[in-house]
């Protein structure tokens, strides 16, 4: 009789309806999550969730396009070099033939691929130094028109001291990234390099210096004490080959896909674990709350992080299939749904880092965004408790900097009702009849959603 | 012929004139830094820097106001208990009545003069929680008009866990502070209790938890696991007698003897070490160009740190001697300076407490801020460098969020010119005609003005 219980969103900031930028008004579109238009490379991305045929680019006669929340900047970001023109071409010869060269760690390549479609915008590439400290004091940075925009996690590139000085002597200031086996990603120019203070960037970001917090074994503890920023320029699209490539869809893409389903309303959810039924409802239940709110078409973006996580979290193959038979059960209507991948690494950096996750969120078009119990958490890695506070997330999210535009749901706790016999919201004036895993109240509090 | 060096204050960031609030134009007041009327308490303070006779106060014909910098929050926050109508008997009589109170450590009573001047305006008491996060979080907190002001240290009072219990357990709202003989000081009331997470506290703050910081050692390893937020009010002002408490002006004071004087730019300067002739160049140079851009009297505010401070630091009673010495002496003008004692604590948190230092000049009426290297900073307390980058204190500084409105004057080097025979600022182009302490290089990065 274990149930899985899970918190579900609440209302307590919600937006009013936005605008549209079209005056004549159309019939939310029932298209299902399947394929989406690359309004950049001019491809044609088919998910493979298997739930409905790709849509016809012509099949609607108006594109009459939502106003989707503006990205932070203005402007979404692109890095990629475009093939037009022979600029691609060109940066790949110099990218060969560039004296220095980095070589990309798997953590830096999802950076590389995070900056390059705008997820981070209005970075334009690895942080100098000025991008860093704002980060690390604020979690946010100031953009050239005076406005705060969120930033929390630090999103740097390191170089070692023998290669730092070699730079520096040639007085060079572009150097070429390149992959695990020496073949060219990008460029990065105008570069700034500057020290990386290890200790006051992990105690900053992750608000302990403790040993075995997975993010930092992975990427800074063995990191080269200079970091090196500048603007980056992309070859091609970062693409894993890992069958799962058609999931990763960039935010303009994103854009497109909400654009083309008239979403007036986008809200984004975060899982790096399965979706259970304590989701699913709270996923359906936002989207009426919506509806009942007076939004025509509110479309979820299911949107699991792809990027580096610990060992004990369930793989990204397995999540992806799992997100895959909910949407093929029913469990969540595919024609309000699309489902793709986060490119993000995970920091695991709760309260700060849970900014980061909605941040990019805004970069997709998302102007909702769900936020549950310690999202970004984990266990202390030498205590025995939470790391973080597990409301701080939800109170850190709603206070932040920068993200005055977002809406945040917090969830609401729920549980398996068992006079109902179903899932449902949790009724603290009948705690009885609500049953968590095994019944425990310890189970409250472990059991639930990991974000 | 070791000689002293210092940073001089650039001119970097320079504002337009501010505006007056009276029509008739008059000449700057020339009067000594000797007496300030109280505007709260209906006193006069003599300054006991025996350069001048207090000025009369009908001594001039028009009480012309500068229009000094306005408030965080747009108004002073005063947290004392006025003597008129009862109230401070009143309050007086309930703080010895109520059943829960709590006893006040040195810096907590320290921080209870801090806030009930308003130096930390427009914060009405010590931190709840959602300013606390904020603090840790964006070193900012977000006022009711929706802007940003900064506050960078957290102002937290601790409770342990058999005292928050019983305070829960009463369902108590109000609790008296009372001193180390339980003489009631203050009543916080409409209190919240939240965790204190030490650990985290630290490392937001500090950029690290390495052990021995001194802040942390005094204020917090054996404070509570817990923390008290509410609004404060006081039963009277804090006084230390001490013989400097003639000194220890309120931003309420220090306003009204800036518009006394007629000061329409105020530049404040805060020392934890003895002035030298340095710093006097410096200070002196700064007026000469403030007098140049356009200011007609421009007053510095000489505000050494009162509170605590680390065991090997110069204590507060000599740094008072001698700067006193050094305004009897000439080498700074009375006229134009006003020496005042800053009675906060000292974090020793670098980049994230002299925001703290700055914040609170603003609602002292200060419009610049002369900022040099490492502010704030000492050596790490378990390694053998420099806890922060000597120049991440003056960039966070000039990048922080709600100090917009403050000018920062970054510091440049003064050193002895042998060829010119006094303390100028250094010329790197004739770097061989300067002296820093013992001549050596590694002095210039030892030697200098603690901030």
């Amino acid at each position: 009789m274990a149930m899985q219980a899970a918190f579900l969103a609440g209302f307590s900031q919600l937006a009013a309806q936005p605008s549209r930028d079209c005056a004549v008004a159309v019939a939310p579109t029932r298209v299902a999550v399947a394929a989406v238009g690359s309004a950049k490379v001019g491809a044609r991305v088919g998910l493979k969730a298997g739930i409905a045929a790709p849509a016809p680019a012509a099949g609607r006669g108006v594109r009459c396009r939502a106003s989707l929340i503006e990205p932070d900047g203005g402007q979404l970001v692109d890095l990629v070099a475009p093939e037009e023109g022979g600029r691609r071409a060109a940066l790949r010869r110099e990218a060969a033939e560039l004296p220095h060269r980095l070589r990309l760690g798997r953590v830096d390549k999802e950076w590389v691929h995070v900056l390059s479609e705008g997820w981070a915008s209005p970075l334009q590439g690895f942080m100098r130094e000025h991008e860093f400290l704002q980060t690390l004091h604020f979690n946010a940075i100031r953009g050239q028109d005076g406005r705060m925009v969120n930033m929390s996690v630090p999103i740097v590139l390191s170089v070692g001291d023998a290669q730092r000085r070699a730079i520096q002597a040639d007085g060079a200031t572009r150097v070429a990234l390149v992959d695990e086996r020496d073949r060219p990603i990008a460029v990065l120019s105008d570069i700034e390099i500057y020290k990386h203070n290890k200790e006051e960037r992990i105690a900053r970001t992750w608000g302990t210096t403790a040993p075995g917090l997975p993010y930092v074994e992975e990427a800074i503890t063995n990191a080269g004490d200079w970091l090196i920023g500048g603007d980056l320029e992309i070859i091609e699209p970062i693409k894993y080959n890992d069958g799962l490539d058609q999931y990763r869809l960039s935010p303009a893409q994103l854009r497109e896909e909400f654009a083309r389903r008239n979403a007036d309303a986008v809200f984004a959810f975060q899982l790096r674990n399965p979706v259970h039924n304590g989701h699913a409802l709270l996923m359906t239940d936002t989207r009426k709350r919506l509806l009942e709110m007076g939004y025509k078409n509110p479309v979820l973006l299911l949107h699991p992080l792809g990027g580096f996580t610990k060992a004990d979290d369930v793989p990204l193959s397995w999540r992806m299939k799992q997100h895959e038979k909910v949407l093929e059960e029913g469990v969540l209507n595919p024609e309000s749904t699309v489902v793709a991948i986060f490119p993000s690494p995970m920091h695991y950096a709760g309260p700060t880092e849970v900014q980061w996750h909605a941040k990019a969120r805004i970069n997709a078009g998302a102007n909702f965004y769900i936020v549950g119990r310690d999202p970004a958490g984990m266990s202390h890695p030498t205590e025995k408790r939470d790391l973080y506070d597990a409301d701080h997330g939800k109170k850190v999210l709603s206070m932040a900097p920068g993200l005055e535009r977002l809406n945040i749901l917090p969830f609401k706790v729920a549980a398996y009702d068992t006079k109902q016999k179903k899932m449902d919201f949790f009724d603290p004036s009948r705690k009885d009849d609500f049953l968590f895993i095994s019944g425990t109240k310890v189970s409250f509090h472990s059991c639930c959603v990991t974000l």
